[in-house]
């Protein structure tokens, strides 16, 4: 199994271009392609058509190239997009494929332990399952299944897991009626905010970092103490059952790619992101030009507006201006601090960070060439 | 001479309550305040009113305590606001006061060059010399006349100098058509941005950067190479006579603070951030919660959006955004940058840097404490 | 008692010039205003400083020409400013002053009904007050008193009741903490809503709208049908007490002016903007340029976006949009349409109508100039 | 020839189920698809993305639906599409189909004259040709040609055209620079204005309001009093050929539809839009929900921030606004205006009205089914 990951930018959500020359000469076979993660140029709030319309094209021209219907695609290849590219952020799309063969000139674990993926879908989940424990088991559970996929046996070897989770929707709040059940909230934003929860604390027990009996929704979100290290969590009302992509590192896996992760405390914790990167060997430290950066293939970002209103006890003014959106505004100033770590504007950063990462700070996975021994 | 430098916090533009007190205990002499730097929360934008807000505030405070007009106050005092907190900002002023008397325990140059600071105003230019040859000399002229009121010999011992000049205005523009004089422009934008570049080639003339041979009108933004590394412009409708600020070290002074600048070659270069804190003997090279970051007393940041639409190859949406402002973007991410090598988010963020630094880039000063030898 | 009314227009929140030139000619007797209502240029949203520059900066020309101290003045004047003057509405503000001595040539009631104003203050609400039956009760108090001041006795006479509510504050939840009592809501975003709806109900009870025993909690958000169509509520934490400004017509008053209200059905409803104008007798239905809309002073309108996210029965997208907040969006419109029949820009236009006028619609007031008999 | 109007709203610009529905039910045979023409929830500035997605979408139906390929599609249908419904407006498209047989009831010129839709494409201008006279006479030339195929000998039949016109790209900018030709400009924003002049210009000379021999480039922008009461020009970096739809009534037409226009002297002329409906017949002065009303098929508006800064003298805030677009600003007040009067909030409005109606003003054209006689 060999995993390979490609990083392409677009002039706009209509571009597809780079990634149709990268197939058009044999880099890239579309039929390998299981995960799309990026950052398109929107808002990132609920009127970004932008997400959706890099999917439409990024969908048409692999029905073109494959073959298969538009739909087919959409159940076969996960598509996360974060829409805001606020600041220095880059347009771009990260292109995960996963070749089943063997290496050819190292069998499977000759290597050492290199990146794997694993992906599973659940069911979908009834109306008032949504934001609740039943959810968090749900996904706890297809955590458990991409691992296997992936090849992951400890949850050590995890560092990042993407998970799209659905919301209640005006047909889920009409049908639960009918039905007479209660839902967790019928408000689609709030719904959107307990289904991103459900997904922290499914990945938090799937990984062993929460006991399933300890599992409750009195804990979500008054516990900020409680938060998993490596769950990425989105959710949307265009999302039917729940997307997992489990991201580590396997000993039945060979290519030249690894991967690491690290909490950011704050948003100033640089701290943080270097830690990240000495354990993958780059030795950057205050140094943005360092060759030793070009190793870096994909970075991972979710962070979050502090909630106290202040960082390291001076006022932040996130939450109270009117006319740019809390999570522009973080995205725009971590994805600053990074990019200017790492020398590149080409970087994931997503917000709604809730139980995602230490309250106000956030988490950091980074993909890599592995480094001259 | 002694100089001090105070960093306050407020609520919002009204709340100058942290300067009462420091005026109520005795920290500060009102009469011994010469300017102000700050950042308030507005967009930064022409329509941004928490500027004027809050120099109406502090004016009001100024005169309540010292007995003198508002009026007189505003010519006596140097009232430096640049709008805009974006991302991790927090809005802050900082308060540089001059002791005109000896330090008690040493005579002045008994401590080697410490923080130096001079003013200087020009005449009230015609509408004619904005935006030309004619205002490059009167701010090269004052630049040196606030030299010699810093006791500043070496144009080496400059590390910051902030400009604030006035533009065309409709009754400018009427002036001059009366007397059937030409205008450089008689578009408001255009005349704010050429007074900038007329204030940055005074500053670079005044430095020896330029000669004033060389200083010609068709230099003005078609040489983006010729750039000071000192220079902070800004410029507005409500200024009548430019007005200048030298920020240096000196030997006729003596104090704790000292100043650096460096420049930064572009919105990622955070080598140029940690080699200005090299030259104040900070070394906390990739660690935002380095102890001797406390000595950091006041930090002050010029930076752009490149104008080539791509920072290190990989394009940008700074420019083509229609929901936020270009300015905007950069200054939370730079911000972002600089704050989390600080460990501080109280720091000056201005953007409109043509040549103020590096196309693209821009520069920094900072103010500390001298550190333990 | 005589009420006059003075429109004027501003360059900036700084700019009171105009207001000064009417005091400095003896056309206003600074000793006889009683209330401001107008528009500033911010965003109306909680980062809108213009309202407070606005307050300080008229506060201090009222100090100096009256020599009272700011404090008195803010005592003993109403400010209601609304921010946001998006579209094509104009930065202005409506002086209202009182004379009372007796008209010249007219007796009072010589005249018929003319224009009425009459102000009440509450005690300081507590806490646990906000929001609640208690605050109705203190406003619909304060109302009542309002209106004997304004020397009405028929609630049919009372035209437009401008309320301004306090919040919960952080100290407030300290407090309410303390003595162990309940809060209607500790969140400020959600107990400023409270407290417009308390306003609304308080109002209603005065005028006989709703009887005092029907008045409950419950009711609260999830009664529609239940509104004032003469309450013009706004709330903020710099609010302590409650104020109350009366606005309608009485027997003891002799002016040139008389006020008239109508309810908007939704968005859409030119109908009830032409129905207000009928009431004052000015005929200019599809003419935004009739002679007889010279007669307008003062124009005073509430509107809302309708929360089921379409009017009559076409989608809007106001509370999907991320960049420009719902009520900026609807303050446009409707102040569009209103601009486009009065054929006059001068509107105070305010959103937050919680059962003030019909859901989706709000509520309009026009004092007029009395036209030629 | 049978011209039909068919208006249809969408959920989001991935929406086209209602037109699949009416292709689906035999309500519109795809292949007499001529044009659309709509209004996209982004922001209607450089980065709004709704619209290349909503003719994405679009064209992925029409393609399924007929079997065409999507290019095909592009050349034979004229996709317009002006994004930003600000404050009540909604997103909507209306499809123009002609049907080429006779009316089974009325031969051709039997009903009088009724609504004729006639198109047109130049050749692909060079970029030296762009914002100049060349291009207006290709324009010209252009709606000459689509008035023949609509059928319209006399000018006066003509009540509003579409024009789409390209403007200079950086190959553009290269290709000029190789063969030593000069551009009107090479600023993309500066010639996509100078392509909507040469746009209005083109209307008003095949409309004869200017003869070919005095239309000068020195015209451009600097005479705002020559304009054409029916041109509404967009344009754009991904347009090539100019591109003109002609709208009128003919006699050689039959259907229920008929055409009028009229202009707006400012953002606050009703009487225009009252004098538009009456030319159709329509008398609903004051009453927007007059039951002819119900008539209006498609409502389409070009209008404009005033460039003084003042409406009726009184000063806007639309130039000054940092946070909102002029151009949103305008939509939201006239497409509020608009709506109000019409009781319906599915109106196309666009800005950059450059030559296009009075200035500070627009213009309106109003399709309507006959009323009875």
């Amino acid at each position: 199994m060999r995993a390979s990951v490609h990083r392409f930018t677009m002039r706009d959500p209509s571009d597809v271009s780079q990634l149709a020359g990268a197939i058009d000469d044999g880099r890239i076979d579309p039929a390998q392609i299981v995960a799309f993660i990026g950052k398109t140029e929107g808002n990132g709030l609920v009127n970004d058509y932008t997400r959706g319309y890099l999917v439409q094209s990024l969908s048409l021209l692999l029905a073109e190239r494959t073959g298969h219907s538009a739909e087919a695609i959409a159940k076969s290849v996960a598509f996360v997009f974060s829409g805001g590219t606020e600041g220095v952020l880059t347009p771009h799309y990260t292109v995960f494929c996963v070749d089943p063969s063997e290496h050819p000139d190292a069998p499977d674990g000759a290597m050492g332990k290199r990146l794997a993926i694993g992906r599973a879908l659940t069911r979908v989940p009834r109306p008032e399952e949504i934001g609740t424990r039943a959810q968090v088991a749900l996904i706890a559970e297809a955590v458990e299944r991409a691992m296997v996929e992936a090849g992951i046996d400890d949850p050590a070897d995890v560092h990042f897991v993407q998970v799209k989770g659905g919301c209640v929707t005006a047909d889920g709040v009409r049908d639960a009626k009918q039905r007479g059940v209660a839902l967790a909230s019928a408000d689609p934003n709030r719904s959107m905010t307990l289904s991103r929860v459900a997904g922290a604390f499914g990945v938090m027990q799937a990984l062993g970092d929460i006991d399933s009996a300890q599992v409750d929704e009195s804990l979500f979100l008054t516990r900020p103490d409680l938060w998993s290290d490596r769950a990425s969590v989105s959710s949307g009302i265009e999302v039917t059952m729940n997307e997992v992509v489990v991201f580590g590192n396997a000993e039945s896996w060979s290519s030249d790619f690894v991967i690491a992760h690290h909490t950011m405390d704050d948003a100033l914790d640089i701290n943080g992101i270097y830690a990240c990167l000495e354990q993958l060997g780059i030795d950057c430290r205050g140094d943005s030009r360092a060759g030793s950066l070009a190793r870096i293939a994909c970075a991972l970002v979710k962070c979050e507006p502090d909630a106290s209103g202040a960082i390291r006890g001076q006022r932040h003014t996130m939450w109270q201006d009117g006319d740019i959106h809390a999570q522009r505004h973080i995205r725009g100033a971590v994805g600053g601090l990074v990019a200017g770590v790492l020398g590149d504007t080409r970087i994931f950063v997503s917000g709604g960070a809730e139980h995602q990462g230490p309250p106000g700070g956030g988490l950091l996975a980074l993909i890599a060439r592995v480094g001259p021994s």
